[in-house]
């Protein structure tokens, strides 16, 4: 036997980042799972696949799934704006227009195929409740419901022999926490890449997935090294 | 206000496309939604083409996923054969080989992904807990938590104006059954495809899905109009 595997899903951004290190420091074998969905933000794949090598995942698969032909969010509907502020005070409650319809449901469904080929049955994801609040697909009530209906899916599940477990490492840290833990394990933030809207392959920094890094490194007394090098 | 919408999965098989016009019967303004997922079987998608425009659904997607990248079942997996039998009595118990790990939960996650951005609260699926005995995600176990998870994943869900409903028309049918009632709804059968196995675009016959529906149209006295043309 060796050490138990599990699915990572891993976008190439910190939080994700942050998991893939939880999940190896925990002693699993990490499968890191990527899709290219029609986001803007593809460059996420060019740090997804940085991040994996450096961390030791075991595999690095990216999925193919577009996405676009249903459209519905910023991230993937080209007439939709990427909304930007000058500060992280202007973040607005609600559902934001880069929420992606069912994207973690899908993402998840994924996960969950490739963990009953695998034969594993530890799934990790990097949601996050605080900064997130608006997306319903980030709620731990939600992940929760999820793995439920999982358990009643696969062959593993029905034969009750391996019951599926999805992580949420992250789901009641702050940003600065969950940097802070990754910093301990050794996570080089430069390799990530967490921007909506990138110029150039470089991050914007006005952007709520900018502003909320930028805060979480601020509040560590410390620059985010991603906008350091701009 | 129209008609109100609806996300049909629409696999081009007899099952799917009586669902398709169960949902027409019932006033459904219908989105009939198919995936090219690597599937052995592709000539599938062309009977989903014709059988949409025949039954009048509003629109017709294919998605594209890749579903190969994971394998593990006879049909994504060249490696893994079909089982080919001489009678419908040599069908065996527990989950075949043509299970496609957590394909259900995928296609229901981009119907759910569909649904939201039409703003549909009704998806219907073609899963039945008899023939596919062996299948976890027939189950309408499966189904009634894959419905409640949905309804914690959306938008929708969680500002709580409009519930998803997931439809499983056929669940307690028998396929004798399912064919008498698309029959009293004038749905052709001679336009859909269920083999697993088909060579040349031409149904096998002795695949489990052939076998199932030639004897369902066995039991109404009548044969199966896709063999009747072999």
């Amino acid at each position: 036997m060796g050490d138990p595997k599990a699915v990572v899903l891993l976008s190439g951004g910190l939080d994700s980042t942050t998991v893939l290190a939880l999940a190896r420091s925990e002693g699993f074998e990490s499968y890191a799972l990527s899709f290219r969905y029609g986001q803007r933000h593809t460059v996420e794949l060019e740090a997804a696949a940085r991040v994996a090598a450096v961390l030791g995942a075991r595999r690095h698969v990216i999925a193919d799934i577009d996405l676009r032909v249903f459209g519905g969010s910023a991230l993937t509907d080209d007439a939709i704006s990427v909304p930007h502020h000058d500060s992280v005070d202007e973040l607005g409650a609600g559902i934001p227009v880069t929420y992606v319809p069912a994207r973690n449901t899908i993402f998840l469904s994924f996960a969950l195929a490739w963990a009953e080929t695998l034969g594993a049955s530890d799934v990790f994801i990097g949601v996050n409740a605080l900064d997130y609040s608006g997306y319903p697909d980030c709620r731990p009530e939600y992940i929760e419901a999820y793995e439920r209906m999982a358990n009643l899916a696969t062959k593993a599940g029905v034969e009750g022999d391996q019951q599926l477990k999805i992580h949420m490492p992250l789901v009641a840290l702050t940003k600065a926490q969950t940097i802070a833990r990754g910093l301990e394990l050794g996570v080089d933030y430069s390799l990530t890449h967490s921007c909506y809207d990138p110029v150039d392959g470089r991050a914007c920094g006005t952007c709520d997935s900018c502003l909320l890094r930028i805060r979480g490194f601020a509040e560590l007394g410390m620059t985010d090294p991603v906008m350091a090098a701009v």
